[in-house]
C-alpha cells in the first residue's frame, strides 16, 4: 500500500527545505512478528537530528522518526502479543524505515498498549527517552525495577531537564531513590522539582560543594545524560567506589579512564538500539518495558514529558521540530501528531 | 617489638643496591581488628615493582610486599574470625607496612587461613591474583561463583600466563565457563593449557579470525590482563553485545570508548585494593574469597601458580624477584621464603 511520509535522500541542514520532504512510499503487509500501523502521533529526538545530519545520498527518501503512538491495522501469522485495532506505542529501530510516515511496519517484541488515558501526543513522548532511562537505571545500573525498591540510595543524573533525564527522574523516584540532578535555569529547575528531584545543582558551578553543602559527600551511581567528554572527570570524584557511571552521548575524544581506577568504577553505555539493531533474544524486555511504563502512567504515577505539540505531520512541522531539538535546549519533549497533510 | 624487613626510602632502579635495603623496623602489639603475624612466605606482584618505582623519598623505609603466608601470634580485641596460632594467607592493603618483614599486622577482614595441603610458598602465590581474578570474574562481571554455575558462558582473558591470568583461567574453568586467553610462545602455551584454557589465541596474530577458526563468533565477556590501551581496541569487536570487558592495568593515554557504545558495552576496573583503601564494608568479602578459595585448594580444585621460589627474605633475594618481575615475562608467581636472614 501507498503511505504519505516525510523523507530525506541527503544530510542536508535543517534551514534546507530539502532537508526533509513530503514524500510518497510503498509499505508491504506485515509477516513473521512485525505489525501493521497507522500512525497518530510521532516525536522527535537527538538522534533524529544526528540520523538526517549524517544521512549519505541516497535514491529511495530514508524515512526517520523513532518514538510514535500508532493504531494496528494488520499483524503477520507469527505476532501473538498484539491485536488489530490497538493503540500502541514503540521505539522502533533505527535500520528500518521510521515513524514518520503514515504507515509503518514495526517489530511485535519492541511494542506495547499505549497508556488508556493518555493522548497520543502524550504517549508519543514516552518510548525512546523511557526505555533509555529505564535501562540506564535498571539495567546499566543494579537498581531494582519497582516502587521504593531502592531506599537509601542514590543517582546523579546530569542533564535532568531534557527528554530522557526527565523520564529518569520520575522512575528513580518511583524506585525509592534519592534523585541528584543538574539543570542551568530557573525554569528548568522548577521543571525537574515538579518530576520529583530531591537536590538540584546548578551545572555553571562546581557540584562537589553544591552536594557537600546538601549534606551528601557522593552519589552511589551517575548517569550522564551530556557531554560525556566534559562531564565524565567532573562527575568521577562525586561517585562511590564500585559505583557505575552510565553515558550516553557519544565521546568526542578518547576518554581520561585511569581517573576511574583508584575506586573500581565501571561505565557503561547505554544505547537504546542495540537491542534491535542485533536482533538480540532481549528485544523484547523493550515491548516488556513499555507495558510496564503504560501502567504506571495509568496510574498516574509518571507524568507526560511532552511539553509542545505540532499539528499535522508533514516536512514543514517536522523541519521546525528538528530546528528546536538541535538546539539541545528542549524542556521535555516535542511531538508531532496526525493526520498527514503533506 | 623490633622486626627485620626489606625497605625502601625513595624510588630507585632495582639494579642500584639502594633500591631495596635490610632494614630494622618497629611493630606494635594488635588492636581493634588487626592480628600481628610471622611471615613465612611473601610474593612479589607488578604493583610491589611499580610502587617501588614511584616512591617518594622518605626518612622513615617503607616496606613493600602484599601477598603473604604468616602465622598469626596476637590478635586486636575486636578479632572474632582468626586465632592466635593460624597460619593464615591475605594481600593487605597498599596503605600500610607490608609483607617484606619479619612481623606485621594486618585487618583480619582481608585474612583467611591458607590451603592447608600447600606450602606456604604454594599458598603466598595466590592472595592478590585470586582476588583479583575472582573480583573480575564473579563481581566485575555477572557470572555465578559456583562450580559449573555458567555452562555455556564464555570468557576472553587477555595474557592467561601471568600471575592474574593463572588464576582467572582456573576459577574460570571451575565456574563451567569456556575459556579463551592469549599466549605467545609453547611454553605459555602449554602451561594455560595444564590450567585448563579450552582456546589458545597467539597475541602475534589477528584475534578475530583465530576465534572464528576455532568456531566462535564472540565471547560473552572479556578482561584484560595486560596493555588496556593496546588491546582495547582489539578486543571490543569480540564480545557480545551488552557485554562487559575488565581491566586491571592503568591506561596510559585516553582511550576511545566511542567504539563500546553500538553494542552498549561495559567498561569495568578491577583494581583489588579499592575495597581495602576505602574501608568499604566489602572489605570483609576479601577474607570470605580467600577462604572459599583455600578449599578449593585444598579439594585439588585449582593448583599453586607459583612458578619460582627464593629461600630467604632479604634485599638481595627481593631485588632478584623485582628485576623478575619487572620484565613482565614471569610465568606464574614468584615468592620468597622465611627465615629472614637479613
Amino acid at each position: 500500500m501507498q503511505a504519505k511520509a516525510v523523507g530525506l535522500t541527503q544530510g542536508l541542514p535543517v534551514s534546507d527545505p530539502n532537508s526533509l520532504q513530503d514524500v510518497t512510499i510503498n509499505v508491504n503487509q506485515p509477516r513473521g512478528r512485525d505489525i501493521l500501523v497507522a500512525v497518530l502521533a510521532t516525536a522527535v529526538n537527538p538522534i533524529d537530528t544526528k540520523q538526517r545530519q549524517g544521512q549519505s545520498p541516497v535514491t529511495t527518501p530514508r524515512i526517520l522518526g523513532f518514538d510514535a503512538v500508532a493504531k494496528v491495522l494488520a499483524v503477520g501469522e507469527a505476532v501473538t502479543t498484539i491485536m488489530t485495532d490497538d493503540v500502541v506505542y514503540y521505539a522502533g529501530a533505527v535500520d528500518r524505515p521510521g515513524s514518520d510516515a503514515q504507515y509503518q511496519l514495526v517489530d511485535e517484541r519492541l511494542v506495547a498498549c499505549a497508556p488508556k488515558t493518555w493522548s497520543p501526543a502524550q504517549s508519543a513522548g514516552l518510548p525512546l527517552t523511557t526505555l533509555t532511562a529505564w535501562e540506564a537505571l535498571f539495567e546499566k545500573l543494579p537498581f531494582t525495577a519497582a516502587a521504593d525498591a531502592n531506599l537509601g540510595q542514590s543517582v546523579l543524573i546530569i542533564n535532568g531537564a531534557g527528554g530522557v533525564g526527565s523520564m529518569a527522574i520520575q522512575l528513580a523516584k518511583w524506585a525509592g531513590l534519592q534523585v541528584i540532578t543538574t539543570t542551568g535555569k530557573p525554569e528548568t529547575t522548577e521543571w525537574v522539582k515538579r518530576l520529583g528531584a530531591d537536590i538540584v545543582l546548578d551545572y555553571h558551578q562546581d557540584l562537589g560543594s553544591q552536594l557537600a553543602a546538601a549534606g551528601l559527600q557522593a552519589v552511589d551511581h551517575a548517569i550522564l545524560l551530556h557531554s560525556t567528554d566534559q562531564y565524565l572527570p567532573l562527575v568521577t570524584p562525586l561517585v562511590r567506589p564500585l559505583g557505575t557511571i552510565v553515558a550516553v552521548v557519544t565521546n568526542q575524544h578518547p576518554l581520561p579512564m585511569a581517573l576511574l581506577k583508584p575506586k573500581s568504577l565501571n561505565f557503561a553505555w547505554e544505547f537504546m538500539f542495540t537491542k534491535a539493531n542485533y536482533q538480540l533474544p532481549s528485544m523484547a524486555t523493550q515491548g516488556s518495558i513499555l507495558a510496564q511504563v503504560a501502567q504506571l502512567a495509568d496510574a498516574g504515577v509518571i507524568v507526560p514529558t511532552t511539553k509542545r505539540t505540532l499539528a499535522g505531520i508533514n516536512a514543514a512541522n517536522l523541519r521546525t521540530a528538528h530546528t528546536i531539538v538541535e538546539t539541545g535546549q528542549m524542556l521535555g519533549k516535542i511531538v508531532l501528531t496526525a493526520p498527514f497533510d503533506a
